[in-house]
């Protein structure tokens, strides 16, 4: 008999389906508590995201679905046995994470961020000209599910979007022009927006280098509502503070928190949001994660594919 | 030979399109100065806003083409001469407008005025669950050219639509339900976002009374980028801080500018901007100011119909 250990806040709902889903297992809910590393090496299957350290490689585990898109502490080496297959709950957060990163770039569009800082000091003061979604000619680096649907987003409000990824294939609909990554050096100055949604990977750390900030146009809006590592602080700071670009919205940073001391936070033309895009803000995200682990979970013990499984070389969906 | 007086800040290419335009004419360019009484009353024509109080019923004055929207202080009796017809610059506000009360909800959705506010103190602290504009129910009020636009980006990102305007007709394609003013009061516990794109007028005066704040939903957000005389800054300032609506956003007040010591610059679920959402920050919106006034001005000359005519009733286009 399978035992699938569950880390998942769930719900009575919840809990319904998933032993539904696992018919003949034995569960184990943890309802919060933070699992043991004796509860970890008694699984066969781990639904959620247990700490990477406490895993030590168990052999025993079958099939680890983490409740998140990214991966990267289960990537590394030494910490998934190689019989462990890894799955992650991309498509969960693709309507939060997505709706997020377009209110942001409206949000700085807009200079909304400058006129909530001059109305905590009461101040009734113009701060100039704006710019228009519907003329923006909007770069999307990473065309998973929450890029994809950013994309769309800004293509409804006029834009022309430019998608960037790995592989080539077909355009998918909402993307005017699909490019490879190896592109991204010669279309970085055709953008009034660059827009970042890629995971954490040792594939992905630092692809916003200095060179990259003075390639972008000096009007640009930057986001990166992927993984903090795609940028390191101090260049994105040295790139808003000497008007490479003219404004950048995060909701990742690295380390995270942003350490209290971090000069990113007095910057005007940045806004920070504390990685709050995704997580369970959006209430129907959890469902989601739910419903992919229910049918990951039905899938392995049935013999049949997975969906999401994670590439150890990408850190991305196969 | 006709005298026309041009009090919009005007470059080389607008004066030769006005030229061109009212061909025959004599033209007197204020570039940007404040026009005399004297200048005023030479003229048969005036485009662009001129101090009402200097108009002092010119019967000689033909036509008023405004360069804004809004024509309040125009249509209060005794400002412009019973046959001076007046035009107002409806259609060249439309797309920055929209977009700036479109960026406003987004954010407030999104809790991003919490967010800056937490930025500003180095703070990394969750603000809790969000909403999403697909799962919304939009009430939009005011559906001329500026609702009209907000009222389909909304729907672009998944929104049901009801619109809501003075006289019955064929229901606009991006609005899903198309209401009368009388069912406001029916309308208004059934939204998640309530935007309001009023003109100033008798008419709309005080349109937002506390019984209305109290009929819209607890989780309801409040746009307002028509008029500030729709609401009065106290009933909007009591029902925030009641939690009779979650949060509202506002590019216009009463007065305005808005006083430094009003109460309302403090509240934390309220954002703030400084009539800024039209003018000129959009740079294009003033070419379609010369083109509109350009085109009434040769119509005018040549006896054909104009466009934008302001009924003196309603403050609307007729």
């Amino acid at each position: 008999m399978k035992h699938v250990l569950v880390v998942l806040p769930v719900e009575d709902r919840h809990v319904h389906k998933l032993e539904e889903a696992g018919k003949g297992c034995s569960f184990d809910f943890t309802f919060g508590e933070e699992p043991t590393a004796e509860r970890i090496a008694q699984a066969d299957v781990i639904l959620g995201n247990v700490p990477a350290e406490r895993i030590c490689a168990s052999e025993r585990l079958e099939l680890l679905q983490l409740s998140s898109a990214g991966a990267d502490p289960y990537i590394k080496p030494g910490v998934l046995a190689s019989n462990t297959v890894l799955c992650n709950a991309t498509g969960a957060y693709g309507k939060a994470v997505s709706e997020h990163a377009f209110a942001m770039t409206l949000m700085l569009q807009k200079k909304l961020h400058l006129y909530r800082d001059a109305q905590r000091g009461a101040l009734w003061s113009d701060a100039g000209t704006v710019v228009s979604m519907a003329d923006a000619v909007v770069l999307v680096v990473g065309l998973g599910d929450i890029g994809l649907r950013f994309a769309r987003m800004c293509k409804a409000m006029g834009a022309y979007v430019i998608g960037v990824r790995r592989r080539a294939g077909e355009r998918p609909e909402g993307v005017d022009e699909l490019c490879l990554t190896e592109e991204l050096d010669a279309l970085l100055p055709r953008a009034d927006v660059v827009a970042s949604f890629l995971p954490g990977s040792p594939g992905t750390y630092h692809t916003y280098t200095a060179e990259r900030f003075a390639r972008m146009k000096e009007s640009a809006i930057f986001i990166n509502c992927g993984r903090g590592g795609a940028v390191d602080g101090a260049v994105l700071a040295d790139a808003l503070q000497q008007g490479r670009i003219a404004a950048a919205g995060i909701d990742v940073t690295d380390p995270e928190p942003l350490p209290a001391d971090s000069p990113l936070w007095a910057l005007d033309n940045l806004m920070i949001t504390p990685h709050v895009s995704g997580f369970y803000h959006l209430p129907e995200t959890f469902e989601r994660v739910v419903d992919i682990a229910a049918e990951n979970l039905s899938a392995h013990l049935a013999g049949r594919p997975l969906r999401n499984v994670v590439d150890f070389e990408t850190g991305y969906k196969r």
